[in-house]
């Protein structure tokens, strides 16, 4: 066993990010290291004796037990050191585990086999493990989180921003509910493409050439096989498992990273000097930057955008790796190696995400202060599109542009949108009359309150987080 | 209305390959073209009428038949003559829709939505229909001609090759179920993604604040406007509808996109020179090369996999385009037109790829040819899977390395396999009796004949032909 | 001649961006359309021909007048024609050129010449010319305004930002002339990448076979022939030219696209409601909403932002073409064609931004006022850190925590820096006592006047911008 | 210092590959590791505190010596401790070295430098010297190796291959001169991009402001400061680095790396079993496949374009790092960080590559018989061009037709090309003549040994293996 000084490492997961994020590190180290690498081929080696043992109707609970334990107690070290005189790595695997295993089965292990029948399957074996067991929890815990901030701040008023620019009211739950709702379904995506996860024991081309020879029906032991593992057969192998099933896991892992980028980027500018509508945690021995002892930095938000930009890109490999010349070639075996790190970076980052938003302080005055003064250049302007609706329903085709002039006046003589719209008869008579139809009697009241033209947003916040947050109650429960 | 010299164009879409394949552009312009999507916006504003008329009790069928006229005669030209004066494409479509509507209408076009309800539900419906009528038929015949070409292949024999290297044998129909099964399978996601689109009526910022100031029921409203486009709304919006649903259908196509290039690539390799085991279609008086007459290049393939390297990439595009800062910034805008470039050279290769397969003629002599040399440096060396598989059945644990030693024997000796095989007098009797237990009496017909060793390729290349062109049929028949 | 309705086009380069930005677009259509294309593939036979005749001593001026004729007379329609019937687009130019040129010198028209010595000695010769005529007047142009509000706004005070959160002041020209020194750079490096693009005339193989057969120094007739283009000869060549000359040019036109989509930005957010420091030109009859009158956009920014999330991945593309097999394959050919795509969406960006930058309203009462209020929640904290400064300087080792405190306890106490300062004695008397060294004998003048805080940004940034200005003028001379 | 398992690492770059190439990880990891950066840092913040002391006149040898020494016993993990507590790994290292220096100097540790100031100066400084001591020495020996098979294949005859047809003839060496050229000259960009790295001492916002309460002339500070680490000082700073500096060298060795993975394909195709031209090397008791022995799998070749797949597409990581808001945020750091394992996956590579090519066996056999056999359907068909050019010569101005013509007899009629145009007597005669003017008196010597129409191949594969044959080894000595 070779250890090594983790500073000594080159990758920051393995040094920087294994410290900051240890207890994630471990769960993702214990399913998609290469310790755990070599685990899983082990466990489908195993597995290709059951099968046959079962076949042969020549499995004993005993036998089974005996089995289990071997893939239990590899030791890859060992694995490495025959790897050096086979240049081979299942070959490698292969020389160890007919050592360890009962002499009467030894000739079973490997038999019908080619590498990848063993290698494929065990990455599916592990992705799917690693998955239920450390990517889920955490993008769970996350959603869960969402959704109380939603519910919780259903109704805290805030102004809603297009390009920048302050639009319409809405409230910070429904700005929240937005993540749920897009987060939630790309979680419920992530564990249908991780349970279908597809193995093969179909031999060196895909055509079961070699366990034709040993079973009348090859296509039964792939199954008995398979299903030692959890897994489904490829639907047509080549050497390889058809590559798309684990592709569309990946791709949704990274439409997943998408959204909660999008997150990073809201609450950094929620948290710029001008704006201040929430915050992150920050300890009280912390510091902000070396030189200027005020600040006070998005800092985990900027993480979580950074780890977007680090690893976003790199479904390209993905897509490339779909391409493989015949019945295959070896041009898809280094670089999927390194889906191991786009994994620990995606959890990462959903993890880092989870801190944010556990810790997150939503400044309610804040919110409150920018939405009085909203409008940008127009004081109570965020109010000119009821004003354009309600005019339209008495019927004027041009609302649009008389309102437009109105807020050009307010700007110009520097009074509120309420005011110029007084200035104007005509059309704050028919607003003033439409509003009564709505049951508003004070047209000050409503203009004066933006808040209060905030449409469904706190119902919707409140529905979207109730659904989520069930949804990932009871995903928790069945695992 | 302004034309062009199409040579004048920048885009190869417009002027090169709007000319080679012009069937598949008409088609594919009337669905996202310029003019297409403006005809679209209109849809969309008329569905936004009628819903609010049957909202109010007022939708008959002569107004319905109206306005469906309108949307149908919109011209872009005007619009965009509009557009140079309000700078704001949508402010333009309403004015010139306000003209045409019957005037009772009129204050109804476009009242209570913000731009994105009728850009993102426009763009939503002209995706899908692009998709059901230009895209997935096309896919269609191209996976029904892969069927075709499997099923008659079944069972002609062909040298595996994995690393480039002969393996062991499989069939040509084999090695073409690969492709249509992974394409066939995402051809089926590419259908239930299109079908899944969604669109929006909920205002500027997503909470349905305008909406709610003109009718009570503001998600009721949504649904009917939705309903007269054939879309679902999005769950939650801002001003854009979630990003994901499109996202995901794009991705599909983009995995779609990955098989095609690797049959491309399968294609140019078995044109090689020194394979020749299939051919493009080559007409009589083609060139093949300005300078070497003799040349007959695998350029349609060639074609395909210059197409992915040209758009797959573009992904990237789409996943930066998930990102909009709170309630929708317009960052998203430009680069969501070219999807429209994406899809036209997506759509150009699948079309490319259709023409290569209708025309494809696989050479069984030059299978059969490959397939006797079959081995690399040994002759034969193809079967020394089989034969360490039936050393190892009779309980010879290191049937690998025996097995290996005896093909170095065979190429320092300059034999076959076959020969070198018997020069082992117990390996041979060992598999000499293995092969008697499964019913094959005359080892030299087993290692004379490697295209008996090829397992259930050709069992299994029909029934996924059959499978998959089932399929297709009555895929085409629902539409 | 065929013409469409450019609303029937596919690629909004060749609709609306057409429209939008009609100049930009006819002066890079004249390089980069099919026309221009198939002009510069007659160009590079044209040179074919006189250097042959130079070769052999025949080339009179009045043949090479009427030579030229012949290269800008062509008519890509015809060359298209006969397209239809080689399915060869050089041998197609070839029929058309012989038939056009001298019947004398008809034979050596494209002798010895395989399609590609004229295809990438085109590509090259209408890059550079494209990149010359169209993009850099664009990009210098666009420099030139940079350097501009540079040198205006270099002793405007602006607060700096960190995080998004205020840090310590500069100026505003400091803040630009960051993007006048990267730009800056890199137009020089475009420049001279698209100064240094290579063609060739080596055969199909690239080591001259044909020529050798034809002259007795067919390096010597490649100079030639590049040298009436204007082009040096790729080092080596297989059929191709080397691929990196060019990638090389459209990297650094990548690298530039990344600072304008910074600047784009950094505009976006200096436009925010809540920090309101720049404006974008608004006309007075713009819509900025189509339901929102007040709005007013950062559009032309947001789609600078946008170009770049479309064009920039496709580098990805250029990479990939660097791979051809062997001597070359085709699956570069089509995708090479969608760099006019990518070069058009790059100079439309630096077009649209330096109209961005040509209306830019800088706010100097916003930038006051913010950098006034700068601190985010402590008011003056911008000055922490000089503060921090003054006190290390006077050997006290953990000035950075005692200053921390004080912008804790300003915070807490809700008064300005300044006065926390005050409360603590020990620190105040230091910093005052270092200040006075330092010629500042009021500290109030200075913890109140942060804008005196700026360091060289008003110096730096006369500086660059001067540099800058001065290098565009004189390339503009040259040419 | 905490140690682990290698094989609990999660990056392949950590566990398999540290031990496959334990000598270039070694290498890199003393470069690029964690601990390599901290110690970077801490030699940065020594420089700095030697430039304090060199403007106030007081830095003597002794206390260098002293300084230095400080910045090569610094221990990681006592930083990481002390970041424990402080949550900011630069005030970390600064606490941990004002307790190494002599107490008189600890005031000046990082005095005047915001954190950037140090880390983006010592990222600047450990790639330079990263990319001088363990990427340019494993670029130059490939280089070198190409150069050596370069100059010793000049003359062997190999058959040219265009669209993976045989085309016209080449020698191998002038097959891999291509990559002589190519990647010589990447290499030549590598150094002065990585000799061109520059750094900062610009403060919290590029603007001098801390360093202008400190010293007279902050310019001359900091040039002092990056002196001592052999830097140039960016020309603006915000608080980081103009990025492009960087950007440029990654894009380079992006750009070497795309060459590495073209010949990576030329290997592996040349070793497909039909083609069989050239072999890695393969040692007596390697296993080529897990269950067929006598396979020999091109998997170095097949490892270094995997690597590419892997690596190549993060350039998209390095373009948004290009964007940073205003003086900037965080969202490139995390990002940035990554940077080292892209370095050490393309030295990897490259490394690999050496390997490959040290080992490569060219079958000279192998290519005569391809050569032999060459043109495709039609024997002899390489010679196609030559008849078709010196039928031209003769004045025939539809020559290509001609011969195409021809070609296709001899396909029909299966004879070779030669045969079938001794069938053509005025062709023939044509051809002869021409042939007898280039001093070929036997047409049938010159059409029956196609090696002898090889251009300048061997000429120009010698002239640029000794170009860059002398270059590498300059280099080296520099060093």
């Amino acid at each position: 066993m070779e250890t090594r000084n983790i500073f000594l490492n080159i990758s920051p997961l393995d040094h920087r990010y294994s410290l900051s994020e240890s207890a994630v590190f471990d769960r993702l180290s214990s399913h998609i290291s290469e310790q755990a690498s070599i685990v899983s081929c082990a466990r489908a080696e195993i597995a290709l004796v059951k099968a046959h043992l079962s076949v042969r109707g020549g499995l004993t609970a005993e036998m089974e037990k005996k089995l289990d334990e071997v893939a239990l107690t590899i030791d890859p070290s060992r694995v490495y050191e025959e790897e050096e005189k086979t240049r081979h790595n299942i070959r490698a695997l292969v020389n160890v585990l007919k050592e360890m295993v009962p002499e009467e089965v030894a000739p079973l292990v490997h038999l019908g086999a080619t590498s990848v029948d063993i290698l494929d399957t065990a990455l599916s074996v592990r992705m799917r493990d690693c998955v239920r067991d450390a990517v889920l929890p955490e993008l769970r815990a996350l959603e869960t989180k969402l959704c109380e901030i939603a519910s919780r701040e259903a109704a805290t008023p805030q102004v809603g921003r297009t390009h920048g620019q302050h639009a319409v009211p809405i409230t910070f739950g429904f700005a929240m509910a937005e993540y749920a709702s897009r987060l939630g379904k790309s979680i419920l995506e992530i564990e249908t493409r991780a349970e279908g996860l597809a193995g093969k024991l179909a031999g060196a081309v895909g055509a079961y050439n070699a366990t034709s020879m040993i079973v009348r029906d090859p296509e039964d032991l792939e199954k008995r096989y398979l299903g030692y593992l959890g897994l489904v057969p490829s639907e047509h192998s080549t050497q390889l498992v058809e590559p798309e099933y684990l592709l569309r896991l990946l791709l949704e892992c990274n439409v997943a990273f998408g959204i909660i980028a999008n997150l990073a980027d809201d609450l950094r500018n929620l948290q710029r000097s001008e704006v201040g509508e929430v915050f992150e945690y920050f300890s009280s021995t912390q510091v902000g930057s070396s030189t200027m002892p005020q600040k006070r930095n998005p800092w985990n938000s900027e993480h979580v955008k950074s780890l977007w930009k680090a690893f976003a890109p790199r479904v390209m490999t993905f897509f490339m790796d779909q391409i493989s010349e015949h019945q295959r070639d070896l041009s898809n075996s280094a670089s999927q190696r390194f889906m191991a790190d786009y994994i620990a970076g995606f959890t990462l980052a959903v993890s880092r995400m989870k801190s944010v938003v556990s810790g997150l302080q939503a400044d309610r005055d804040g919110m409150a202060r920018n939405l009085a003064n909203a409008g940008g250049k127009v004081k109570g302007g965020v109010l000119a599109e009821p004003a354009y609706i309600l005019l339209a329903e008495t019927g004027v085709s041009d609302g649009h542009e008389v309102i437009r002039k109105i807020t050009l006046d307010a700007e110009t003589n520097s009074i509120s949108f309420y005011e110029a719209l007084k200035k104007n008869p005509d059309a704050f008579g028919r607003i003033s009359g439409q509003l009564q139809k709505l049951g508003i009697a004070d047209p000050a009241g409503f203009f004066e309150n933006p808040e209060r033209y905030r449409g469904l947003a706190a119902e919707k916040a409140a529905r979207i987080a109730e659904k989520y947050a069930a949804l990932m109650k009871s995903a928790e429960k069945k695992n």
